[in-house]
């Protein structure tokens, strides 16, 4: 998979670029507010980026395409340079790389959900109350401990966060074309296991599956909650072509959500510690930098408060990444990228399709207005930028990208 | 044939998401005036698409491609979602189901245009004095009487409208790589009908065509002024993929001129009805609404006017549709696109290849302006838009597709 906007003789310098800090706040773009006609971006009150603004070149990020909303997955693979469409690869094997589990090709992975079900076998919950993480992991140890592993497949349950963990199978012959057990809804029985392409090796990897999912039923058949499992996001795991073989760039993350840091895992990025909040993400940068050539760092409040339809919430979390962005421009990067991975307008609650504003700082820039914001984003110089086009523009801004031709 | 933008393994809601009215200006982008530097629908007042523009996202749709003048065909196509030069298709087939003819794959048609020849064969009139619609009617009926139909093959002839007929042409091993024998100007002959590829199937059909061609003459020989046919487009008819197959949308056209109703056709639209006004397409409109998923409805005057290089007239066409817009609004459609098929600026009087305004109403809208007008379009939120991407922003923003990856 060569860099999918660059031509494939264009060289790249290894040595000798500028450093790039790419910050990426989760969910980033979002709709204007009713009454004040103003997005989050525009309502935050943001010296610092507005600062940054002024001395960046300004676009709006359209991470997969028009009209399409980007799961996380797509989003980031779009941001690390990927053609989110081709290098689409499901989240069974991004939870697993977030959980740091050491994934090899062939290995089939699914994420998993601890649900409720009545005695009628009906879904009435599929977050089974929310555990906490103690007793999410509880949970995991005894279906682990109770577990017959089926013949011929290695088996891993890897509990994750809250009532989520990751399967992985690891075997010969085994299938990832296989259905979401997970009905999407409450009132509903899970969707038995099944390949959903006539693949033997989905076909077969499917009954493992759903013998384990049975046998998971039996085991936690005394738990008031959390007594069953709801599988979803199969995907077989193909590494991808590394960051540092495609660009040339040693790259670390610094993200303290695990499904990021697998995204940056499956990019060939370091992972060297998990921050346990959005200071510590930015003394975890400042620890790295100078070892490496690219930073991807990772935060998720602005998604998170927006996911709950929080607009002022949301605002308060752009507010607070901007408090720490002087420690971040102090390292002094030659390329400083603040954008998203998509848009979760509070308004709608969800991920959206909404172009992402976007700012690229760097020596190089050329700035259009001293404030960063979904209205000046729209003016600005790199115009609606398809998402996998923002790493060939960090390169060049770099000095890493040749001259294309004589 | 995939919609060209979407993922493949993208869902689109079939049930339950919102409804879309497009709404077609033919021609609408323009050029400035040289006196008052403001364009077509700039110096339109317009009062109801500046207010529709206050809660809409804007931007500048490209048809086809930087550079490229379109035809209504491929205009048309790439507004509904179809990648237009994947699925160019020739004027004979619009045509040919413009004026509702139940094509079959297979048939070969072509648009004939009536013409005056002079003694010498040359063309003096390639519009044949532009014959009303009742002496275009009797020319056609007398060649259909007279004509003696090649074996081997079923032939219809239809009036169109004026001096434009379609022929269909039914039979084994028929095919349409023919040359146009239309010279494209008067004091010129006609070109033979010539097989423009070395398709022993062409060849056959050129064959056909020009016999027909030559009975036509002698025909009409004692006809003051339509006194010989031309004939150009021919294409090949073969159904395309259906906007409900696609897109799950139940899809009604209204269209006073044929060769809309066509494209909508092919597109797999619902035609039931023919409006022989401006207001007459409304009240279809209000008449279909609640029945469908999307509303295709199409105004031609806009174009006409440029065609004749009548700036003014053209500015009165946008303002007769912005008189009717309250009547579409009411109609509280969830998405409403007012956009055209291409440019056709007054001063060029044709088609060309200038960005096409465009204003996508919903609630989920980001406006950046109080008014619809070129200049304000191109600061728009969806920026440059490539044609086909219409159709997938129209789908997100009525809620029908899914999010694309986790």
């Amino acid at each position: 998979m060569a860099h999918p906007s660059l031509p494939d003789d264009l060289a790249i310098h290894g040595d000798g670029g500028g450093t790039i800090i790419m910050l990426v706040m989760d969910g980033l773009g979002g709709l204007p507010h009713p009454d004040t006609h103003r997005t989050e971006l525009e309502s935050a009150s943001t010296p610092h980026l507005d600062a940054l603004a002024a001395r960046s070149s300004l676009g709006m990020l359209a991470p997969v395409g028009h009209g399409i909303t980007p799961g996380s997955g797509p989003g980031h693979l779009a941001l690390f340079g990927y053609d989110p469409v081709e290098s689409m690869i499901g989240r069974g094997v991004l939870s697993a790389l977030g959980v740091g589990f050491d994934l090899q090709p062939g290995d089939v992975a699914a994420r998993l959900n601890m649900a409720t079900v009545d005695d009628d076998g009906v879904v009435t919950d599929r977050r089974a109350g929310r555990p906490s993480d103690e007793d999410g992991r509880r949970v995991i140890e005894a279906v682990r401990d109770n577990l017959d592993t089926p013949e011929g497949v290695a088996l891993t349950l890897i509990h994750e966060k809250e009532h989520r963990a990751v399967l992985v199978l690891r075997g010969e012959g085994l299938g990832a074309r296989i259905s979401d057990t997970d009905p999407q809804r409450t009132n509903s029985r899970p969707v038995p296991a099944t390949a959903i392409e006539a693949d033997p090796a989905s076909e077969r990897t499917a009954g493992i599956v759903q013998g384990i999912l049975d046998q998971v039923q039996d085991i936690l058949a005394d738990e008031p909650k959390a007594n069953s499992f709801l599988a979803r996001g199969f995907a077989e795991f193909t590494p991808y072509p590394s960051f540092e073989a495609r660009f040339g760039l040693r790259a670390v993350a610094v993200a303290k959500y695990p499904m990021y840091r697998g995204v940056a895992t499956l990019a060939g990025m370091t992972v060297d510690g998990v921050p346990d909040s959005n200071e510590g993400s930015v003394e975890m940068l400042e620890r790295h930098f100078g070892a490496y050539d690219f930073y991807f760092i990772h935060f998720k409040d602005t998604d998170s408060r927006a996911h709950d339809g929080d607009f002022q919430g949301k605002v308060e979390a752009i507010e607070e990444v901007d408090a720490l962005l002087p420690r971040i421009t102090a390292l002094g990067p030659d390329v400083l990228i603040v954008t998203g991975d998509h848009s979760t307008p509070a308004l709608l609650g969800e991920h959206s399709w909404h172009h992402v504003p976007t700012l690229l700082a760097s020596q190089w820039a050329r700035p259009s207005a001293a404030e960063f914001g979904e209205a000046c984003c729209r003016g600005g110089d790199l115009g609606v930028l398809p998402g996998k086009d923002l790493m060939s523009l960090a390169l060049a801004h770099a000095g890493r990208l040749d001259k294309y031709g004589a």
